[in-house]
């Protein structure tokens, strides 16, 4: 496959992980980054060092913008670059008053727009493919959101997508992403699957500063939240919820996109998964290890179960990451080949 | 993806295994099946349970054709049917001086051709590509063969495949098939990977029967044996071997392709993957747990191994057919794509 040039909606901890992680990937080369407050664009291949460290005090996650950015600034040693929050710390942006719409104007020579945005409303993301849609984009916009509905609403512009020529991936990070993935491959053994368990553990101790939007996401799924009254709570009321869990918090049937994406993949029906997993953000160990259990029947009448398992070690950003990008050049793949609409992962796996 | 129609060639264990099971995968459709002794085409679909049926007993794996194949009707009860050995059994088939020949005489109708002849010469499948292209064939050639000097022989044609419009997916079974495709998985949390270990175990009392010419081929992996001798040994030597190691063969070090095949996929070096098993013929029951392991570092810098087990219950059959039908689906989707070429599992994995 020929280059691929891709674009991060959001510098956060997911967008900028993205760049770093991009550096390791034989032909891809990042071309624009943006967040609230401006853009960076280099079609040779923006400076990912330079953008990294630049912004790496200047975090834009939404909920760092109040006195959170300059606190991380100076723990991390991190000149603030006068009043520039965000991207514009780095010398290859400039302020915007509408970043995506910068994006959008030279999609022309963006084959992918990686949207790294996990904490605004459930319709932000289809309202931004949308602005893509209505500013001529043809290429592909990638994901990695875990909640169900939006997956819907994307569903319900399918036609639009097919029509502009794009091809959406949803939910391509470490989950929905490298599990539904990793469950897909554990169902060839089966001709039926009649049973997919996914659960997951993050230690988040020295990835907290970053990770705030995630952790933020992941409260938004404890049954007394939802993504829009996680949304209005302040740093300090997030804070009084993990310490009231110990720094452990547990989840169990989660609404994950993960069963949606299987039953679209044709690997078992939304039913048959469970999603659940444990964030410590007290400790960086991993409070359990990241498991799949796919179960199902074989050709030949056997009950089985095949286990997919991620070493203690990796970071949830290391599993995010990796997985996005490649499906980010599966997804290119696809659209090259004229595949346009609405795709999970598992649906880019092979064959189902 | 439309409907995909295929082609199985050779109709000992797994071709017939590999028509079963594609009973159960949506928009698959078996039009033809071969063996040395004739042909079987139905452009409406073959009756594969008139065709397993009837050829049970009949099995011609080559090295069933000397009297074992008589034994083994005996033992399953199934009548043979006059003279007919392997397919012309089934009344759906006709014998024939050349059915690879009548399979291309109808390439334009199969979407692709599954080459389920484990026990040949080393060029034969090589060979039997090339009869292939000869005959105007533009499609999907897949097979499940696990020697990496094959590969290097397919390579050499890549350009006839390529001005032929082939696309060659090879090593499609268990191993490398599904086992190289997880390790592919797994490698996403990695931005290198240092280690690959696949060890496989196989129980196959129950199945001997129907695999013997999988047996000889493992046995070919044993220090003292090539593909060469190893076809040259009788029913009673194998025997021997087996009863040698009381029914118990251990494989270190195998000359297996996941080596290449991850290689060729960019997941790491050949020679970081080792590959080993434990195959008993005595027992139903695996002699140990088939394990991908997957050892990397990540982008912030640690040391993991991800892990990928099938469950004890998946026979063979069930790890080699699932996958294989699978890759086949996504080798014919690369090829109306316009990808022509030769293929790893694990290159049609999203990604790298």
């Amino acid at each position: 496959m020929d280059d691929v040039t891709f674009a991060v909606l959001g510098t956060g901890g997911i967008g900028r992980r993205a760049l770093e992680v991009s550096q390791y990937k034989d032909a891809l080369t990042p071309v624009a980054a943006c967040d609230r407050h401006g853009t960076a664009i280099d079609f040779d291949g923006l400076d990912v060092d330079e953008l990294l460290e630049a912004t790496e005090g200047n975090i834009d996650n939404e909920v760092a913008t109040d006195g959170g950015a300059d606190a991380a600034a100076v723990e991390s040693g991190v000149k603030q670059h006068g009043e520039d929050l965000g991207v514009v710390a780095s010398e290859q942006a400039r302020p915007s008053e509408d970043p995506i719409q910068d994006v959008i104007d030279h999609g022309d020579e963006i084959d992918a727009v990686l949207l790294a945005l996990p904490n605004y409303e459930h319709d932000f993301i289809p309202r931004t493919a949308e602005r893509f849609i209505e500013g001529g984009y043809s290429g592909v916009m990638i994901d990695v959101l875990k909640r169900s509905r939006v997956i819907d609403m994307l569903d319900d512009r399918r036609e639009a997508f097919e029509d502009a020529g794009i091809t959406f991936i949803c939910g391509a990070g470490a989950t929905p992403g490298l599990l539904t993935g990793a469950a897909a491959l554990a169902a060839q053994s089966f001709v039926e699957v009649t049973d997919v368990n996914i659960h997951w553990g993050v230690g988040l101790k020295s990835g907290y500063e970053d990770n705030r939007g995630t952790v933020r996401e992941d409260i938004a799924h404890l049954p007394e939240y939802d993504i829009e009254t996680a949304r209005e709570l302040s740093e300090a009321e997030i804070e009084e919820i993990i310490d009231d869990h110990d720094g452990v918090i547990e989840f169990e049937d989660m609404e994950h996109a993960d069963d949606v994406l299987l039953e679209r993949a044709g690997i078992c029906d939304a039913g048959d998964v469970t999603v659940g997993g444990i964030l410590d953000v007290y400790n960086d160990e991993k409070p359990t290890t990241t498991t799949v259990r796919v179960t199902g029947r074989t050709f030949d009448g056997e009950t089985a179960t095949n286990t997919f398992q991620l070493g203690d070690e990796t970071s949830m950003e290391a599993n995010v990451n990796g997985p996005a990008l490649g499906y980010l050049k599966a997804g290119v793949r696809r659209n090259r080949a004229g595949e346009y609409g609405v795709f999970g992962p598992a649906e880019l796996m092979p064959g189902f």
